[in-house]
């Protein structure tokens, strides 16, 4: 059996998650508060990558002895979330813990993952939005909301997504099942929300800034099954910037969504 | 003519609104970037102060040239709000600008306030509410909602507050009229929402001590009158810490709610 944690962190200060070097990442925070509390060195594996300045509402990771599928602690799960959440700095939380097969992978066992993209769209920015909402100060009236709305919904299906990929990304094959796409506004900040069975390199951003661009009426949104057709990234629209992305939830076949 | 701003800023870099010598402060930060803009020393006026770590949704004060009840400048008041912001650090944003009359007195004229209390009510902490609201992490549940609630009640109309005011805080008298008191829930966020002709020192704090006291039945709520009476500070709850507390909104009788 080997532990698999939910968690939740503001990325602002963390060069993404993934480990690289001596810089701060989130799983090298977890890796020193994992070989803290448990006493011994620790693999932590992660259900995803997030860029740089990438949020998570709900990142999902197991952990085990160093080139083991064990964990063993005398801990009871129960106690692990507050027992790391004392090990790890207040930008990351641990919410929840229990113990799984060995066999359990947190990337390749992913059913799929929901991201959220939050707009702030007001003409003065929000301090309380710094660093976690794109700041688009040009009003998006109804109409264009309603665009935005009609285009997320061809988004949805199976496709190949190489036009939303970044370029220069490698990957197997580009075809990825969008099962959800939505634009909704709660007061000033409008959120797209996109479930898939997977996601290439910066699909979200680039989703979002086409959205940006059918709003503007630079692209019709009619022009979206031919924008993916194209398999062209040139053909969609800007990267929308990493501090409005995040990760918001990630689904098992195995995993209950709530252990706790 | 002197200037109007509203403004919101996220608190937790500055002790409080109110200039204290070198001391970082949103009134210095403010008085800085008029300086700039204005070409002119500046007196800012404010609506209110504010403690250390806590925050504003909207705050009101009046700029005009120091010594005097006049501000002239080229700048139209329709391009101060961004004018200004570029002088300003990104926690502090100033939202709509007019011009009012030299006698207009952004605390003496204030109609009524609304101050929000933000508690944070999940086992584990959150990343992102991590200075924006005060963690809690004993469930509260339904029941003990509603007698937060019914004590809430209780705190409305005219009162003489002295049980609800920081021991030590002087005060020409410390009658006080709450028009407004509710909670509720949203998630795992419960905010109270209090609006009042004046506020008390740490009165808000004080409230929210109180109402956590009797969602823990250490208060019952039929008690409310009974503190409230006996006009000591000793009988009220804690004081709830300063970073969940939000000034919301202040409301003038000759300002519209919308200047822009």
């Amino acid at each position: 059996m080997k532990l698999f944690l939910r968690l939740s962190y503001l990325g602002t200060a963390y060069n993404g998650y993934q480990v690289q070097g001596d810089q701060p990442t989130v799983q090298r925070e977890l890796t020193r508060a994992c070989a803290e509390l448990f006493g011994q060195r620790c693999d932590i594996v992660g259900c995803s990558r997030t860029d740089s300045g990438v949020h998570a509402n709900m990142f999902c990771v197991t952990v085990a002895k160093k080139g083991s599928d064990e964990l063993q602690t005398s801990i009871p799960e129960y106690r692990i979330p507050l027992a790391l959440n004392a090990h790890l700095p207040e930008d990351i939380s641990v919410a929840d813990a229990c113990f799984v097969s060995g066999e359990f992978h947190p990337r390749y066992d992913v059913k799929y993952k929901e991201y959220i993209y939050r707009i702030y769209n007001s003409p003065t920015r929000s301090p309380f939005e710094r660093d976690r909402a794109w700041h688009y100060p040009k009003h998006l009236d109804d109409a264009a909301l309603a665009n935005m709305q009609r285009a997320a919904q061809l988004y949805c299906g199976t496709h190949d997504f190489t036009s939303f990929m970044a370029q220069g990304a490698t990957v197997a094959h580009a075809v990825r099942t969008v099962t959800h796409a939505s634009v909704c506004r709660n007061g000033d900040v409008i959120e797209f929300r996109v479930a898939a069975d997977g996601f290439l390199y910066n699909m979200v951003r680039i989703m979002t800034g086409t959205l940006i661009a059918v709003a503007e009426g630079k692209i019709g949104c009619q022009q979206i099954p031919d924008i993916i057709a194209a398999k062209d990234r040139s053909r969609a629209g800007m990267t929308a910037p990493a501090h409005g992305l995040y990760l918001n939830s990630v689904v098992y076949e195995n995993i209950p969504k709530e252990t706790l």
